[in-house]
């Protein structure tokens, strides 16, 4: 029996890679989406490549989008990101990284490839606890989507698909995630979690993004393989 | 006191012209977006950037996706558009022109620049009558996609923004769509609906769209005022 089709959203990021590394060991055939939305850096698609192949994918498509062209957030306007913050100041009020809509978009892009490839499964590594302030990374909105999903498409309304949004990072804190990934041979030293990364993939150590990550693999005892600058 | 914002999806084409001035109408300042998915024309474009002229838009953004990396559609691949069928073959089973989750991938854009620009109104000229064949034309997919605005962003989060999706022309005949149109001084002229228009906009005459778009102007008694080569 040929292997089931998933289609796994790919930032490059730890928790992406981990996500498309459970639905490996769950006997799915990858097929990864990289969505380039107006990154100030081309280090995260780069680090996207690197695990697409470690996982050996079947397919990695990426494709672009210009977010940039409404405006509205650090990651993809010319605001500094910011560098060096609290726990207390990352979990006050919605951060300004925040892409408006982003998962949206990115799911919807993921459902028009996986009705495509007839595959019922999708892959998103969001996470509901260290990232408290995206609303597109709860479980009402994950499971909003589904039902969306099921309606939008031709396969969908058919009968033939039933989509299921897998969200398996979803409740787990960032050392949870990392614990997993290590238990499934994730190769932590290829993703790029940082907000500011150098040309060559080197991290900041001071963004939000980098101080969780830091704090997760400190709480399990063990070294970030990851290049830091 | 300020106008309203609203966020028109414009394709180009003569419902989403329609829609926009309907928008227009109801007293709404017009933010259009126009997504360029891999269409092999760039009539459809042209045709978009008149009608925003027309209508006086605050703003016209036209962005592109690549939806041609997932394949699937006639629309989006090398397929060649099917030419001269009648009504009935049209309602047969679902057009080969579906492109899949289209109308997912747009309505997520045009939700992305509304929480930015703090819009709570899209409009979008889909229609359950003439394009019965999409899931995503459906009033049951409008409303799911307007719950998941809703929790989807920061601004429906925070109950700072309550989004509705306007669908003018949803239970419309092509026929009522152009009536309602011609009242609002909607110049039908500059419209390009054909699937294969040449590269200076003239329209086939003999594509699905090309059909139900004569047949709605005759039944009205009127000539399309559109070039038709």
């Amino acid at each position: 029996m040929s292997k089931s089709k998933a289609v796994v959203l790919l930032s490059g990021g730890l928790d992406s890679a981990t996500a498309a590394g459970v639905a490996k060991s769950e006997g799915f055939e990858l097929y990864a989406l990289t969505v380039s939305y107006g990154q100030r850096h081309k280090a995260e698609l780069d680090a996207a490549k690197r695990v697409a192949s470690m996982l050996g994918v079947q397919k990695h498509v990426i494709t672009s989008i210009d977010l940039r062209a409404f405006g509205g957030s650090a990651l993809t306007s010319e605001t500094p990101v910011p560098k060096g913050r609290s726990s207390e100041e990352m979990s006050g009020g919605f951060p300004i990284t925040y892409v408006p809509a982003r998962n949206t978009v990115f799911l919807s892009l993921a459902l028009a490839w996986a009705e495509v490839l007839e595959a019922n499964d999708i892959f998103v590594g969001v996470n509901a606890i260290d990232y408290s302030g995206y609303p597109d990374c709860r479980p009402e909105f994950i499971r909003a989507f589904e039902n969306l999903a099921n309606l939008a498409t031709k396969s969908g309304v058919e009968g033939k698909q039933k989509f299921k949004i897998h969200t398996p990072l979803i409740d787990l804190s960032k050392s949870d995630i990392i614990q997993k990934g290590l238990d499934l041979k994730v190769d932590y030293s290829k993703t790029v979690t940082c907000y500011d990364p150098s040309d060559d993939g080197e991290a900041c150590g001071q963004c939000d993004s980098c101080l969780i990550r830091l704090k997760g693999f400190a709480d399990l005892g063990i070294k970030d393989a990851a290049p830091y600058r």
